[in-house]
């Protein structure tokens, strides 16, 4: 079956609003083996959406339309759509229940009342976080048409919970996909070394790129889940045997959770001592719920002062090394799981840029320590390549932190030979 | 003049990225105050590409094309553009050598060098930050067509730095704009304290929401930049002289940056004692570059025994009000001052949730405090209306914190009365 998405907003097109709709529906897409073959935004305008409507309905089996389902005089899409799709709107005395209860009141506004007004025939697709409910519905040419809501908060949970089941009802297939996580080697390489399997129909297998990681998706189509699912492993089996190490997870999608989790899993504690990364390691680690379990506290020693107070990493090392140097990193470590009471420390320092590189200690250079109080070990990140941003060395250093927790609670060797 | 955007790539079908270049177009567009009609995302397919540009050029003043500029074979964006738009495609010397000396070779791949090939009689867009080239011509019928490449990183600068002196250069008049930004009210009541200044054609005013914040756009075109940029002032006064204290700055994007700012400029150090938003706060503070010599520390407290510990909050405030208390968060706030040695300092305690709420300290119930040493405020944060997520909670405490700190700084009541 071949889709295409209309999101509709005069906001995107001012670029005010990154459209995230659109990808979050075109993923749920792939994963259900739709093709996606076009995706277009249009402003809150009758004439133009009319057409694209219009010729979204002539030439694709799935059309998903996002926004413009609201209570202004702005949202058109439910009108324009179902007058192009030959069908009247009709009131669903349920949503307007809902939406009464939404506000808490016995009579709403007419603006309000107006989201309930839906074409009729459809599926109501409910919305357990926001007021506009969506539909599915069919058009007289046999064309499917979905339409959500356009607050990413509202549309992701309806497309999960009611969307995605509607279109799977009319799959003679389910499709199962499972996600290998990788850390320390890029999409590039992991995508070449896997040059052989790539051709493969089903399962098929795709690579991503995020942000200083990568993973590969492994997706296969079957009658039940059970066989899609039992056809995927053998292809992430070999996945795993040619990635060793670092493979981190299948289907933990970040690194922070699965250490929080294996932190969980042997009862163990992390604190952490940041200077460069200023806080955000350990709010990646917060990010996680239930972390307070396994991390109790963190540090971030911007001044020299506050790497002695703080960590007793000792003047000494600090005047003769200087803040950024593999031995305050180290004395950052072990300092915090001393003062900490953990079972493993990090100490992260270097120069995040853009400024206070030098020749000798360049932007990017960057030293990551994780200490169990007997040994700890030590990576030099070197700035290569291209100029990054201190967004990007920031979160490249935290993530490096992560792999190494991740390594010593797995029992690997902590920094690749 | 009516603009529309092509973005190129099978990759932004597959939800795999978001599609953040046609909001940076997006948003250059609407500065020079051209308008965008439409947006659509095609596939690295050759027919469906070149009958969307065909579309575009009859029917649109400025085409601005996103992708496919790259060197592999699925990159056909200048071959079928250029096609489309009656050119051929000519090797650009200059191009050829600096795609040489990027890669520090004497005699690049074809594939590579395929990169240099460009529509003849354009004007080149350089890439500072990478190898594939841009360029701007025009087709037969007079449509302005301006090619960008993909990754963010590339086209971002390209666009602010070639593209959009280009497009001004046929530009009669400027355009100049300013961003009020405001924290404290949201976008619809500020929208509509504002109305009757919407209708302005020239300053416009527009409002935009961002992440529990929001900002009014005040944007003037004239012949000159002064001319423009002087038209834009007695409306922001306006807007100033309306909103009072719930604004935050004239063109300093965020809350953050606005207080490494001030805090540099008075001299004045600040140190953070956070809980639920784990460090959050400070990675927010550290993520303004220069924030080294404002910021010397911040700790991360999530267990009792380091709120006890690191700050010195008494065992029996924890044991008496708990660890989510006016009370706690008061002796974090004023704890951290004394063991920071600095002039402010931020305390926060709360429920960041999803898990941990209670009837009495439900998810979301968050108590910011800051202190000067001498007194301490404290803001007390409740969940109001629908469901929000940890992400949520944990971002709003932050700004509201960095709000205080903001506050403090300018002379104004801390807390609004």
């Amino acid at each position: 079956m071949n889709a295409e998405i209309i999101s509709v907003g005069t906001e995107l097109l001012l670029g005010a609003v990154v459209n995230t709709d659109t990808a979050i529906v075109a993923r749920a897409l792939s994963e259900l083996g739709i093709d996606l073959m076009h995706t277009c935004v249009v402003g809150d305008n009758p004439r133009r959406l009319k057409e694209a409507v219009e010729g979204a309905i002539a030439r694709s089996g799935l059309l998903i339309m996002t926004g413009g389902l609201g209570p202004t005089t702005d949202d058109l899409t439910k009108e324009t759509t179902a007058a192009a799709a030959g069908k009247k709107l009709v009131l669903h005395e349920e949503s307007l229940r809902r939406i009464e209860n939404y506000f808490n009141e016995k009579h709403v506004s007419e603006n309000q009342a107006k989201q309930a007004w839906l074409p009729e025939g459809c599926t109501v697709l409910q919305n357990d976080n926001g007021t506009a409910p969506g539909c599915a519905f069919q058009a007289e040419n046999g064309c499917t048409i979905i339409m959500l809501p356009g607050p990413p908060s509202e549309l992701a949970p309806m497309l999960d919970n009611y969307a995605v089941p509607y279109l799977k009802k009319s799959q003679e297939y389910t499709i199962v996909s499972h996600n290998v996580h990788i850390y320390g080697r890029g999409e590039a390489p992991v995508a070449q070394m896997m040059d052989d399997l790539m051709d493969s129909e089903n399962p098929t297998l795709a690579p991503y790129a995020n942000e200083g990681e990568c993973y590969l998706r492994v997706t296969a189509k079957a009658p039940s889940h059970e066989e899609a699912d039992q056809m995927c492993w053998p292809l992430i089996e070999e996945i795993k045997k040619r990635l060793g190490n670092f493979v981190y997870s299948v289907d933990v999608d970040s690194l922070e959770e699965l250490v929080v989790k294996e932190l969980s899993a042997q009862g163990k504690t992390l604190a952490t001592a940041e200077s460069c990364t200023g806080g955000l390691l350990s709010k990646r680690i917060t990010d996680v719920s239930g972390s307070s379990g396994v991390f109790h506290m963190g540090v971030v020693t911007y001044a020299n002062e506050a790497k002695e107070a703080l960590l007793g990493v000792p003047r000494e090392v600090l005047e003769q090394h200087g803040a950024v140097s593999e031995q305050t990193a180290r004395a950052m470590a072990e300092g915090i799981v001393k003062r900490g009471g953990s079972d493993l420390g990090v100490g992260i320092t270097g120069i995040a840029g853009p400024e206070g590189g030098t020749a000798e200690k360049p932007v990017g250079l960057i030293y990551i320590a994780l200490s169990d109080g007997r040994d700890t070990w030590i990576t030099k990140r070197s700035p290569i390549g291209r100029t990054k941003s201190r967004a990007w060395h920031r979160h490249c250093a935290a993530s490096q932190a992560l792999d190494m927790v991740r390594r010593y609670l797995a029992g690997m060797p902590v920094i690749e030979p």
